[in-house]
């Protein structure tokens, strides 16, 4: 039952310093390092991409919580 | 009476470490295990699988609450 | 006047254990039994069943509140 | 100026048991008695009518009040 | 600087009792007299005619204040 | 690094009594003389002119702030 | 561990002064200094440019932090 004691942004947590790839509500997906995170989900990335319409590379990126669908860990 | 003590994410307790199938608002449904959760309905899913538009496996997935419109736990 | 002082909320109340018929804001129709309910009008129903683009049995559903356009408990 | 002491939602309290007419987001205009409302303006009805793509009589229905554009008593 | 302690909401306050105009986000122009409001711009109008895809009069209404893009006062 | 100390809003108490633009969500461009503001960015204007699908002047009006994509003062 | 330590919105206050690129909700791409911010994500830029069905000069901008899906500064 020591299961129910973790919580859904501990996944973030643990991703700190790695590869995560973030899908957007428009169908953006934007790969690239998570570097930290708050309560609304607001993302800061380094070495991002942005793969929609059209690829783009970003740099450091800062993307808005409340645009995000789910994000999910490299495996 | 006492039904009317349980509350909806009750669903949810029930559920942990078992199958869920969860329903965005973006007309994807993305199946796992369920690890955790919190009282926005963010969801930590292990061994997700998103069938949309294309199929994905993605490992384990943070689902930000305010996209989901229901989640139902396997029967 | 006495019924000025009734909450809309109320028939949730009512209908606990009974069956209702959910409309999202996606176009769904979700009938089934209503087990629990909060005050963001988050819903968990029993025997769920979808009827949208295509139909299916859901079993228990927990559906968050804000897809909600109206709920009817039936006649 | 004693008018500007009044307060929107008094339209409300002083339709309670009368028919109003409700036109929501999505187009449909939704007619009946009002049974009860709060002050995010969820409302009960009861004999509801929906006309949109389909009529449909609903009995008795609550409307979760994000979803309304504008009420109207009946005149 | 005495301008910059106005407030928006006293456009409202000026045009109690008189006509307004109010477009709303689903392209609709409602006209009528302002009878009251409040912080969250919720909306009391009487006389009002709703000009969108079809014309309505509708003598008394409420209007949720999300809904509203912006609201002029008849000159 | 005094910079840092101002805030995004000092545009608009720059801005009183000056002409500025106001983009809005639904693709319209409203032109007028800034009265006044508050904290959720709710906007009263004078001389206002619409311009989108038709133009039209409005005089004064009120925009209500969740509405707005960006505001530019005039150069 | 000390990276755990940083705020998503950092990546801004190490942009002050600087040039950055915001993308909006409505798929446009806006370019320059950037002034000031505050925890909504409102967003003060100088020598603005719009990128977007057409493109524009705009000096100074206020721009909403509800219409921000991402921020990156210039690499």
């Amino acid at each position: 039952m020591s299961e129910s004691m973790q919580r859904p942004l501990d996944v973030l947590g643990q991703a700190l310093e790695k590869k995560i790839l973030v899908r957007t509500k428009f169908g953006e997906t934007i790969s690239g390092v998570l570097k930290a995170f708050d309560s609304h989900i607001n993302i800061w990335m380094d070495d991002a991409k942005v793969q929609g319409e059209k690829e783009m590379n970003m740099g450091k990126v800062l993307i808005r919580g409340d645009n995000i669908v789910y994000i999910s860990p490299e495996k």
